[in-house]
């Protein structure tokens, strides 16, 4: 498990491996952020899983370092560069910081991402966590879940990562993989998920799904606006279109949010149904549609939970650290290295 | 959260409401079992999800009541009769022994158990939880969760119940409601289950599940010999009978007891995705199929769940303690208020 460290006097990086970009800041044991910098995801293999020589695993480790090279450029010769850096990576990551499993990316499958980055960053102690876990800690830490007990982070974007929360500390698992709810399946006969199976809740709740949604509204003629300013093609349509939209006021875009908002709280139901939080935290890309899709989701949860007269009403409310949770949890996460809780 | 008390010197009673009938023991701080007693569970009106009267409810409390005293009666004499009982009922009870929720006791959603037990047994301490919470008290004190830091129980009988253990600890979640694993949706175009919605795992991987699998088999000419035993009427063929036809090596009852497998695996999954535990510990009438049900669910179980290859493997293994786990567990959860850990 992951605590929020006590207060400390050093400034540690964190960087979070996204699926489009590498988002690192140098945060101060407050929580203010000191600087922050990005450099885009390295171009991935999408027809392999696993890579043999885990070139991909290399690549995204040059792109971490770039990453804490900028950070460390930005703190200047005011300060000492930061001798601690956390990382957080999409998918199932190990106790030793390895990434075992990657199905959003492709190819870094089973590198050694703690050695590889920390050889890049000799002077550095390097801990590599799962992104989502690193988010659930920034929260926890001073965002939506501070002072809770039983929570849940969710982050929606390119897939869907989790962080469970259990007496205040994220849990990791006996192997590190808990909160792995993206790949919890809810349609058995589903689409074919990048994972290697069938029906996966990411499949229909992260872009990815939020893509499909609107393809076939688009197609289905629901979307004239959107399908126009997308240059008339249908499968030109993307997620973000939505959004846009959305916030614009467009009925179809709002109702493709809605179809949305029901399957974010299909699989919340399935997260309560196990571990009956107080709140849940929604977090990554989609989570910036605000209301448009906190507020349908809200109403299909208490469709779709068990016993939703009985319980008291459960917190769904967006996360308050945005695109910064996973590096500023991530920072956390390295800061407990060098200060045991 | 509960945990296994600590070693004491009084006798504490443990009941479980089961959907065919209540079983009780009484147990020594050892673990022992001195006596045992059950009756049938009352009969309730399937119709009804809640009774405005209550009246399962104090049926029920009856029940348990006729149960203490049959325990006390078999205890004699010589021991004084122990005021602290345990009762473990199915589906939602929150932190006061309500049973907010019951789908598969119909007509006692919402009745006051711990209330109603209370006044049935007036010297007595009343303490209701969870029946499957039970049980994985049960078998972390005393069988197969013993030492175990990160396990879930599961009950595969009328419905599906679970138990989380996280840090040594069962789970009871904010509310009470931590567990409802058999709530899990893993098809939402599913068949309806009696909590209202559609798809539950527990309509494919408790006793009903494998009754539809069964009479599906039998309609489909795959037991020729169960059918022909039941009198030659496939909608007479029940899960019971696959088990001992299995048992007696029918090999179309072999068949359904593996497609059965394949469900239970695919609700393992989704629970391993979330919580990551080292063990699994399968309980609950259909458990008592033993190799017949686990040898099929734990191959199931490594195509089923995300990035099985890049897991250590879990423990995927029989309840120890057999249908006493949750008789012995509500005793244990009893003792923990007059010696609290």
């Amino acid at each position: 498990m992951i605590e929020p460290p006590g207060p400390g006097s050093g400034v540690t990086l964190g960087v979070d491996i996204g699926g489009t970009k590498l988002f690192g800041v140098a945060l101060e044991p407050s929580g203010r952020v000191v600087c922050e910098a990005r450099v885009p995801t390295p171009q991935v293999d999408q027809t392999l899983v696993e890579h043999p020589d885990h070139r991909v695993g290399v690549d995204v480790a040059d792109a971490v370092a770039d990453v804490v090279g900028q950070l460390s450029a930005d703190l200047g010769t005011s300060r000492p560069v930061p001798a601690v850096v956390g990382v957080g990576a999409p998918g199932m990551v190990d106790h030793h910081g390895a990434l075992r499993f990657a199905p959003n990316l492709p190819g870094a499958s089973g590198a050694d991402l703690q050695r590889l980055v920390g050889e890049r960053l000799e002077a550095a102690t390097v801990i590599v966590e799962n992104d989502a876990n690193c988010a659930a800690l920034g929260e926890l830490a001073f965002g939506a879940l501070r002072g809770v007990g039983e929570g849940v982070m969710v982050t929606l974007g390119t897939g869907i990562g989790g962080g469970v929360v259990v007496d205040g500390k994220v849990r990791l698992g006996c192997s590190g993989f808990a909160g792995e709810i993206g790949h919890m399946i809810v349609d058995p006969a589903g689409p074919q998920c990048p994972c290697g199976r069938r029906g996966c809740w990411e499949r229909y709740a992260s872009g990815g799904g939020l893509g499909r949604l609107a393809r076939e509204a688009a197609y289905a003629g629901r979307l004239p606006h959107v399908v126009a300013r997308a240059g008339g093609d249908p499968e030109n349509v993307h997620g973000e279109d939505i959004t846009r939209a959305a916030l614009g006021g467009d009925e179809g875009a709002i109702g493709v949010l809605d179809e949305l908002g029901w399957w974010v709280a299909l699989g919340l139901a399935n997260v309560v149904a196990m571990v009956d939080p107080e709140r849940i935290v929604l977090g990554g890309g989609l989570a910036e549609a605000g209301e448009l899709l906190l507020g349908p989701t809200r109403r299909a949860y208490t469709e779709l939970v068990e016993g939703a007269r009985a319980r008291p009403p459960i917190e769904i409310m967006a996360a308050t650290l945005g695109e910064r949770a996973g590096a500023i949890g991530a920072a956390l996460a390295a800061r407990s290295l060098v200060e045991p809780t």
